[in-house]
């Protein structure tokens, strides 16, 4: 899917992420559906055809944004987590990336939150995969600590996607520039889910 | 704003809310903006001079829908809550009635979240005070619950919105035909903000 970009020569791949961050913003200003190859054209100071040489249509475009935005969120997350050593830490600082990534990514985060709907089953399956497989090391993390603490649920997926749940409800209304840093909403979230899951979640016996 | 509707017999406020929740299904199915009144007149079996006897435009049909669920939800959360002795109950009454009552109105619930955008200044002003209201409402609580057990944060409002993003996250994946019922939901939710709220935030010196 991104082979197009892989055979771009350096400048290529330069012109092409500015393409991607020229479509993002008028995704996010005016919806993936109310713009036009023309608007991103005239917006990355490039000819339409000139669009074409690196995507060959507007939803290729949309794909490619939200890919590159996961994958890179993925990545950091992989490397961040090989340097904590217990899953405290790493559930801290799975919370902390979740947080500075939306804090310093807020046009991509919004695209892929409001317009990923509009993809066709096949590239919308792609970014699912990505999407799942985060969702999968949370939940990875917070079995693994609960195991370490001896609590028990029933429901894990359940608990991951009320962490989740703290974790993205903030695009409807956080603003990095208002009265709560980034820093503050992911501390708040992060002492609820660590509280609750010590406190209230029944232990047992573990093996 | 809702005069007309005061103003109907009987007979024309069932017509009327006939033709809202005609209105709030196209607007979940195909979006606010590619349904006409023209489509909504067909669905609601009724001429398109009959829907103008009961709305005025197609923006105060999508303000009725809004402003009438809200006001719903308000009216039985305080009736609710007269009932409750304690502000752990108040909470977990609370989190239990937002859940079902999402669980009970899908449609109304996905419209209001994903469509109130398209309100003029002037009509979604009154939606916003409504969820105003329901915030303070909650804010209060998770506030008279800190005093009683002699917890303390800065940020209650903070911590408001983070109980509030478990309770509307869902929105986007809790399907109530699906492996977890709205009660498994809101028990997970209750559950670790409230041993969260009690175990994680520093107790200090209460007057």
């Amino acid at each position: 899917m991104l082979k197009k970009f892989e055979n771009l020569t350096d400048k290529g791949k330069e012109k092409s992420i500015e393409i991607c961050k020229a479509a993002a913003k008028l995704f996010n200003e005016r919806g993936y559906l109310s713009t036009s190859l023309g608007d991103i054209a005239r917006a990355a100071a490039i000819t339409k055809g000139g669009i074409y040489h690196y995507f060959s249509t507007k939803e290729e475009l949309l794909f490619v944004i939200l890919y590159r935005y996961m994958d890179k969120m993925l990545q950091e997350l992989k490397r961040k987590m090989d340097l904590c050593n217990s899953p405290e830490e790493k559930i801290h600082v799975f919370v902390q990336l979740h947080i500075y990534n939306y804090r310093d990514n807020l046009v991509e985060s919004h695209v892929l939150l409001r317009e990923k709907g509009n993809l066709t089953p096949e590239y919308l399956k792609l970014i699912q995969d990505q999407e799942r497989e985060y969702e999968v090391i949370l939940s990875h993390l917070i079995e693994s600590l609960m195991k370490k603490r001896k609590r028990y649920s029933e429901n894990i997926k359940l608990v991951t996607y009320c962490l989740l749940g703290m974790c993205n409800w903030p695009f409807t209304w956080f603003d990095p520039k208002g009265q709560w840093s980034a820093e503050d909403l992911s501390e708040v979230i992060y002492k609820i889910f660590f509280g609750g899951l010590l406190s209230n979640f029944g232990s047992r016996q573990v093996d």
